[in-house]
């Protein structure tokens, strides 16, 4: 755990000469991540150049979804290993043509346990709650949504249908994630996702300062 | 690992000596757990009792909820663990009267990856998979489906909203669950709850004949 979190931070240092904005996108399976982030990097489009680190037990299903809307990605299989670490990304990063981009996403194994713990050296930690898991999640999970620097409530469009009771869901995540930046939308409609690329596009500026 | 397989063989036999049929439910976050399990215990009724371990990494929100039910439950909370294990399920079943129980039901962290490689001493590992997560978990979560003997999908009342596909989903199961018993079933509208606790049923009667 500490040799993870030294490699994490020579990430960090390193995608900080790079100029690149990295987001850590952590939740359960299923709560939509690679739509997520699919529809992330064409609301950004040719603005802000998106490449995508995967990194799931089995399978490159995320990855050719990726690929096919033409974004870079390298996938990381872990076979049983339920989250991604610094070693991992460094090595994945390696293969992406990084001086071609401006924001790297990783998508984490989908767990909201084990990612909790592993510093991947990103900016920003991006949690997703899906409507269709229930509002309880941040106080089942705290660690990982209390390490959190966002919090998205995704499938906004299936909030009716499942009963998803938002004032509680954002009254959990404010006692868990109480420093967490929170965003609502569907990646499906694209309701909400407006502020959600505006959000990105200062924190890359910011990046891009230093 | 060995001595969680140990201890596991140990319960094993002590909850066959109690004739009971025992459950390791296990799933995504949110993929429903606790209705199925409550709706279960509802559904079986005076006929066959349930008693129910419930472990969280935090809060005791489900166990209240089933307690709520009228169901025995113990609530095991492991903090930062992504997994429960043989020893705690013996100790939170000491605690259970278990003489007044046919089926005892532990419903794991939500988790597909840690669980599966941890044996409880179950009769059936029983694997939520809900419609709202998509069609492809069985194949980027291989050895916890492939462990399991039983393949539950849930929420099928959210089937056609979540744009579902039915049949790439029963497909994928059939190829890394090939083994397991699948049902399709709703607690929330009990669409389907009929079949599987028909199933329980003879499961119990095969069981109790030991």
């Amino acid at each position: 755990m500490e040799k993870n979190d030294r490699l994490a931070e020579r990430n960090r240092g390193f995608f900080r000469a790079k100029k690149l904005l990295v987001l850590n996108v952590v939740s359960s399976p299923g709560s939509g991540k690679t739509t997520f982030i699919r529809e992330t990097a064409a609301k950004l489009g040719a603005k802000l150049r998106v490449g995508v680190i995967v990194g799931d037990l089995a399978t490159d299903n995320d990855a050719a979804k990726l690929r096919t809307a033409g974004i870079p990605v390298v996938q990381i299989t872990t076979g049983t290993v339920c989250h991604l670490d610094a070693e991992m990304v460094s090595k994945a990063a390696a293969q992406l043509d990084l001086d071609k981009l401006d924001v790297l996403v990783i998508e984490n194994v989908g767990n909201l346990v084990c990612p909790a713990e592993y510093d991947l050296g990103e900016d920003l930690r991006v949690v997703l709650l899906s409507t269709t898991e229930g509002e309880d999640k941040p106080l089942k999970y705290p660690p990982m949504f209390h390490s959190a620097n966002v919090a998205v409530v995704t499938k906004s469009d299936l909030a009716s249908a499942a009963g998803f009771d938002r004032e509680q869901a954002l009254a959990n995540l404010r006692r868990v994630s109480h420093h967490a930046e929170v965003f609502e939308l569907s990646a499906k409609t694209g309701e909400g996702m407006a502020a959600w690329v505006d959000f990105l596009t200062k924190q890359r500026g910011a990046v891009n300062g230093k």
